[in-house]
């Protein structure tokens, strides 16, 4: 049987690697990479640098893998995705079965945790619906939403209240209801200047972990520009961002029951 | 100044650990501990099996503090949570002043992620707030979702898709609105029971990470009396337990832009 280990790698910092991350890591046959075309070279780096650092022998192989184009342009948006996934599936099913021999593992290292917005897994299941048989493991990772609180040192939760993850897209439409602490990640549009005018605070990062790190935090009708400000000259500068932030809504609250 | 770390250990399994929180451990002078005094064995033993693996010499003290105990049979909720929290803050200050020197660091090792629903923070937040001076650090931790999520393999969101972290109490009120996909968490009275009439999956985990790990997945419908009757009987056989779910909402979805 045929091992497939999805490793958490963490969210910027190769030291977010955990000790469970490093035995998986050297029990790899085959490190496949399946970039978009648009991966930058600062993140191709940072996995070469993890590999080199936490393997202890030489002797594996990285086989590059190339993920299939989304036609963005297409009509049908449902089935452009469809498509889309059905490519990067059989480019998959292609390196699992050309490149990996019976009894051999192979990996997949992901960003921050494999379970938090990543394909990586769902590709996988396609797989498995489609009976190329092998075993998966996954090992967890720092998220870059607990880079994020841990560098702001601050919770992700209220006392016993709940926190929803949502992304900028849906931020943009309206606040998450049910909820006062709001995660939001892949945001390319500064959603949050929609709520500039409510009592919220923001604990914003980009780039977390890693030499760039840029965090601010405060009250957002006051440092709302300045991040929209920092971020595009961050862009401009670097050709690429990723940022994530908590919004946290002020105001009265009752102490919550923690039993 | 002195300096606290904050140290995230994962969530039961000592390979958790990160390469960031072992350096972290071999910075520090004094471990403080500040245990309720229901914690259990495993975990006192669990704490002192990583100082012994991962501190590379043994210099370091650990010094026990006195959790106060909450008064839980006070009229006034608020009174009483209010009293124990600064009684709380009370005994961390007097450990910090009292066997932290200057220039020295000290540490709380914290379970999981140090941001999710865990007090060690909001105390140190509240020192500061009294001006005891001292630096503080944050170093995260693999969580038990992150954990949960890995050991079943799947997603804790839907693609695009936004996710709620809340709690068992919570959840026994209502279902949290705007969230398909929600994790539970702190949940003493099996508060997923009040949802097996509906189209749910549920992904289940105890002690996750450690030697009695279970694991639990599939229709809600189907297996909410298994979990609860493993989990009565898990609890019943350790005299403790621990454990996180997410629920999965499942039906018609749209496929969402994740641009
Ligand atoms: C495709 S998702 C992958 C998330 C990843 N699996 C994790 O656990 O963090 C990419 C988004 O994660 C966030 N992100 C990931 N790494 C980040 C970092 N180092 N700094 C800031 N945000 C980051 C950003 O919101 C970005 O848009
Ligand atoms: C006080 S909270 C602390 C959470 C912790 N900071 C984290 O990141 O996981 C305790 C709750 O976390 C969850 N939990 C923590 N460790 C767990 C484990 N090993 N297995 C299952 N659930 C766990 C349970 O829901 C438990 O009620």
């Amino acid at each position: 049987m045929r091992k497939i280990i999805v490793i958490g790698i963490g969210a910027g910092d190769p030291d977010h690697m955990t000790v469970q991350a490093v035995n998986a890591l050297n029990r790899v046959d085959v490190f496949f990479v399946l970039d978009k075309g648009t991966v930058k070279q600062e993140l191709v780096d940072l996995r070469a640098e993890i590999l080199r650092r936490f393997v202890r022998d030489g002797s594996y192989r990285v086989v590059q893998g190339v993920d299939p184009q989304r036609d963005r342009t297409a009509e049908g948006y449902v089935e452009a995705v469809d498509d889309w996934r059905r490519r990067r599936a059989d480019e998959c099913e292609r390196l699992i079965t050309d490149e990996l021999g019976d009894g051999q593992t192979g990996a997949f290292l992901v960003w921050g945790d494999p379970t938090l917005y990543d394909s990586t897994l769902a590709i996988l299941d396609d797989l498995a619906t489609r009976g190329v048989p092998f075993d998966v493991e996954v090992v967890p990772g720092i998220s870059s939403v607990s880079a994020l609180l841990a560098r702001h040192r601050t919770n992700l939760n209220r006392v016993g209240a709940p926190v929803q993850i949502t992304t900028g897209r849906r931020l943009a439409e309206e606040w998450p209801a049910g909820a006062d602490d709001v995660v939001v990640m892949l945001d390319a549009r500064n959603a949050f200047q929609h709520y500039v005018d409510e009592d919220v605070d923001i604990y914003w990062g980009a780039y977390l972990g890693m030499p760039d790190e840029i965090l601010i935090q405060g009250r957002l009708s006051q440092v709302a520009e300045r991040i929209a400000a920092e971020r595009a000259e961050a862009r401009d500068r670097k050709g690429w961002i990723m940022d994530t932030y908590l919004l946290r809504r002020t105001g009265h609250r009752e102490p919550e029951r923690d039993d």
